[in-house]
């Protein structure tokens, strides 16, 4: 592939890599998205090293997944990114997972937001000069993230409490973003799951966490419809306050 | 490489892969030791795909790792991995950690045993015809894991309880292990890791965790000596009965 505003990075979905029902699961998926984004960049020049020089990081705002299908124990895949816009304050990069065979089975779309690493606010990213980088000939099916109401905990359907841990704290000294997911995932047993994989996931990173932390991982749950489709709606709570938003469809499996 | 029976992947430490010290973090190392022997495996056909011509499946049975020195973010690193020794029940894999200019920089060991996947007993490795497999070439400066003393609850220093959930399940059905070396780590705050940052690591998978288990995890610490070396030894208890021990090797930050 030689246009530099497309990246591509094959994977092999290892048995250590792939949950009880033999397929991929969701947490490896985000972090091979926050890796190949990384990748892609600092091929770039707008990585890490770049945002270094004025002081800033990159971090995940929202993040919205919807898979066809997911890859088996050892099947090899790829990931393709591209931006697809810019403004000041967020850049969307979006995701093309395709299997072996180079069938789409996933597609994904992310924000993210430069912080400046002191004052822990928004850094301008039109310093990144990214107007260059949008790559246009190729359209993402995901639509933008929408708005989730929020999860009162008296009307949620199920709760988890939760106390943020080492292995959580990620190189930003807050709560990584893919231990959010595992904490999401974990209000559910392995036997509903099992009838009703994961198709869809999309998250919404507010107020960031910190070690020791107390939250409640609160969900509204529906039944499901005509298509044996099921949705929860999921608020992580600290002091009441929603630190993220995240919402999971379910499908039963056919 | 042209020599089959040496594997290398070459990796980048992203950002997200990291901790709050700023390296990559020891999960992330065990997932690509894991990863990495999968992919060797396949190459040589001793992988997932020829196991399961018998009903079996691979299983990590011991695991031991010595670093030097992690990588950074955006750092660049290699892991060689290679066949030692092999008998009728175990297979001994070792691995080597590189940076970019080619310096060891840690050293691993792991022993392998193939489980058959009903009877949950270790199948013969011989049927694989192991003996041109191994690469003598090379030797791995991590002595055999030696045996640990037991961590009774009464005479451990630190103790946390915790019950196995949906993301700790892999796809042989029992807990990951990647997820066990998680909870030992969550021991230990980050102020600790920040002083005293892991060197070492050795754990041996003993009996298996299923979901919704509950388990202890217990050490025994020892003070920092002369070197500003400091150990603990941790068992993971189900039951009263050792599941998992492992040992821990912390180094003052010079």
């Amino acid at each position: 592939m030689s246009n530099p505003l497309l990246y591509s990075h094959q994977f092999l979905a290892t048995g250590g890599q792939c949950n009880a029902g033999g397929t991929m699961s969701l947490p490896v998926l985000v972090q091979a998205i926050i890796d190949v984004a990384t990748e892609h960049a600092n091929a770039l020049n707008i990585g890490f090293e770049r945002l270094r020089t004025f002081n800033a990081a990159w971090v995940l705002s929202r993040l919205s997944i919807q898979m066809d299908r997911w890859p088996g124990v050892n099947e090899e895949w790829t990931m393709t990114t591209w931006i697809e816009n810019w403004n000041r304050l967020y850049s969307d990069r979006v995701f093309e997972i395709t299997d072996a065979q180079g069938n789409v089975i996933g597609n994904a779309r992310t924000a993210w937001v430069a912080i400046d690493v002191d004052s822990r606010t928004p850094a301008d990213l039109t310093q990144l000069h990214p107007e260059t980088m949008i790559y246009a000939e190729k359209k993402c099916p995901v639509p933008r993230m929408r708005k989730l109401l929020p999860v009162a905990l008296d009307t949620a359907t199920v709760v988890r409490d939760y106390q943020f841990l080492y292995t959580d704290i990620d190189v930003n000294g807050h709560v990584n973003s893919v231990r959010y997911v595992e904490h999401i995932l974990n209000l559910w047993p392995p036997a509903l799951y099992a009838k009703y994989p994961l198709c869809g996931f999309e998250i919404a990173y507010i107020h960031e966490c910190f070690y020791d932390q107390r939250v409640a991982i609160a969900a509204i749950e529906t039944q499901p419809d005509d298509t044996g489709t099921a949705h929860a709606t999921v608020d992580i709570l600290r002091d009441g306050e929603r630190a993220v938003a995240a919402a999971v469809t379910f499908r039963k499996k056919s």
